[in-house]
């Protein structure tokens, strides 16, 4: 299985992308394709020991700028490295692709080359979050900022199948985000998913609260994509702030120094917890493909998680399975109407 | 000026209540109304030193619990400490009322006894938000799930008078959270909400992300009450789930509790400027009427600290503020028209 890297995308594209692959293919035996500009990406593997690894390259002249106008540049440069990434996966050459770049652009052409699983009315972008008990999926992260109760009946369903197969969740708790723990709570939109999560046949264990959503107390976790990012970056946020105010705190005097040296190991695995690349890319659910949307930010290592997520994800038939379940949803329904 | 107090709400009701009543009294020179069961109050008050002290008691028989239904226990039971509280402002014997207790409750209690200023559609809660540069008024915080678009547009106008008047900022910059800085990113509501804003008169910086909330980008942060309740709730779960995994992590050996001690100041410090008991409580704003809910784990210091913001908001007449700008802007738009 080769899976199509978009070389060119990301706040560290193509050193750290490049990287990450490298990684991915001597750490993992992935099988990587790189694509963007082939004599950037060739001087970046000149001082890297490749030989024996399973990397190529494909070609892509053109790439699309973070401040582009996701649909407009998808549609005007056929020959950027994410149109060209995921031409592979539609024409069966590669089984996923990844892209820390433009992320409108890169659902934008996740959308319209690969298309959507029939039966599914919108794809949602399925972020990890990491709790205090480990990990968490989160979904929609940003991909629709209007939903409906059907919508997020679909996020869960999505959102299950994933949260089982690459996390190994065995029956995944599904937490609808709310503002109060009766089914009641919550606005129009909420109150209404309740109903349709009920009756799912999902492990729904009822609506989670905002300050429940680092605890670990459910699995998945469902929501609209405009409450879904601003919880991603608000949590991003705040953890950055906490952290930085609390390395100014340490360097405040002579004796807080000498404490922050002998607490510094602590800390460091703390930040590795919360560490978003630990989880690599996002994958957009409910597309006939694997597409990973990793964060604009990515470092090599954030790559090679990207790149075993995504590996997991088609080893476990995550598509398929997601299909799989809206046929039987649906012939169920037809059987009792 | 007396400030009706709601002795028996909150998790530490009366204990705490009344003690920081006397903390008020004592420390500002405030006038306080503790409302509730005489002889419970009366009793802890035998311990307090509160001669001179301008401290009434008047009694109230019920009491609304946490879990009962807002408006039915507001209708229900006119002789709670929560409705007699809010009838003294209604009647002029105090200039605002605080409550601890639930919330849903104390809001349905000041709207039906207080009533809404003319021309405001939606009271909005407006709560402190700690940020790395001090604070800023977050509203809705949780008053209204569902919101439309002049809602928002009111929210922004109370919560700027609120953070002029009372938090002394002398043209509040208001940012309305979304997700994606330009004007045409986020939901159907923040895009209408955007337009209003902008011909509001207001100090209006355009969209905020998730992330900027606690960085301190604006002084105001406008959204629906559904969202603001979830980011007030997450934000509060984070910070508790980071300074109990930093807890953890600086006790896991001798070496690190040694480092843990030196650090100790630091991390109170910083824990302070984060803490929400810093600045009281939250005013219903948009009511005729000094209204501030509490949080329900309200320790003294925060009462204290919300009776010193009610009295700001009544010295500074936050409420006929709020009527007079939106009859300025009623008869500017009847001139245009």
């Amino acid at each position: 299985m080769k899976i199509a890297v978009d070389a060119m995308g990301g706040d560290f594209a193509p050193a750290e992308v490049v990287k990450g692959a490298v990684l991915a293919c001597r750490e993992l035996q992935a099988e990587v394709i790189l694509v963007g500009d082939e004599r950037k990406i060739n001087e970046l593997l000149k001082n890297q020991p490749i030989s024996g690894l399973k990397l190529e390259i494909q070609n892509a002249t053109e790439v699309i700028e973070m401040g582009e106008h996701p649909a407009h540049a998808v549609k005007k440069k056929k020959d950027s490295s994410l149109v060209v990434a995921n031409r592979l996966v539609k024409d069966g050459v590669a089984a996923a692709v990844i892209s820390a770049g433009n992320t409108g652009a890169a659902m934008s052409a996740s959308l319209l080359t690969l298309g959507r699983i029939k039966g599914i009315n919108r794809p949602a972008i399925a972020s990890p979050m990491p709790t205090s008990k480990g990990v968490s999926v989160l979904l929609d992260a940003g991909a629709n900022a209007d939903c409906d109760p059907e919508n997020l009946a679909q996020f869960a369903l999505m959102g299950s199948i994933y949260a089982a197969q690459v996390f190994g969740f065995s029956t995944p708790r599904v937490g609808l985000l709310s503002i109060g723990e009766e089914e009641t709570k919550g606005n129009k939109l909420t109150v209404e998913a309740y109903q349709l999560l009920k009756q799912s046949g999902l492990n729904f264990i009822g609506n989670i609260e905002g300050r429940d959503v680092h605890h670990g107390q459910c699995d998945v976790i469902v929501c609209d994509g405009f409450v879904g990012n601003i919880v991603l970056k608000l949590s991003e946020g705040l953890a950055g702030a906490l952290f930085g105010q609390i390395k100014n705190a340490l360097t405040e005097n002579l004796v807080t120094t000498v404490g922050a040296l002998l607490v510094k190991g602590a800390f460091k695995s703390l930040k590795g917890r919360m560490d978003y690349t630990e989880y690599g890319g996002a994958p957009l659910l409910g597309l006939n493909g694997i597409s990973m949307i990793s964060h604009g930010s990515s470092n090599a290592k954030a790559i090679k998680n990207a790149i075993r997520a995504a590996i997991k994800a088609v080893d476990e038939d995550v598509v398929g399975k997601i299909a799989a379940s809206l046929k039987n949803s649906s012939s169920q329904r037809e059987a009792s109407s």
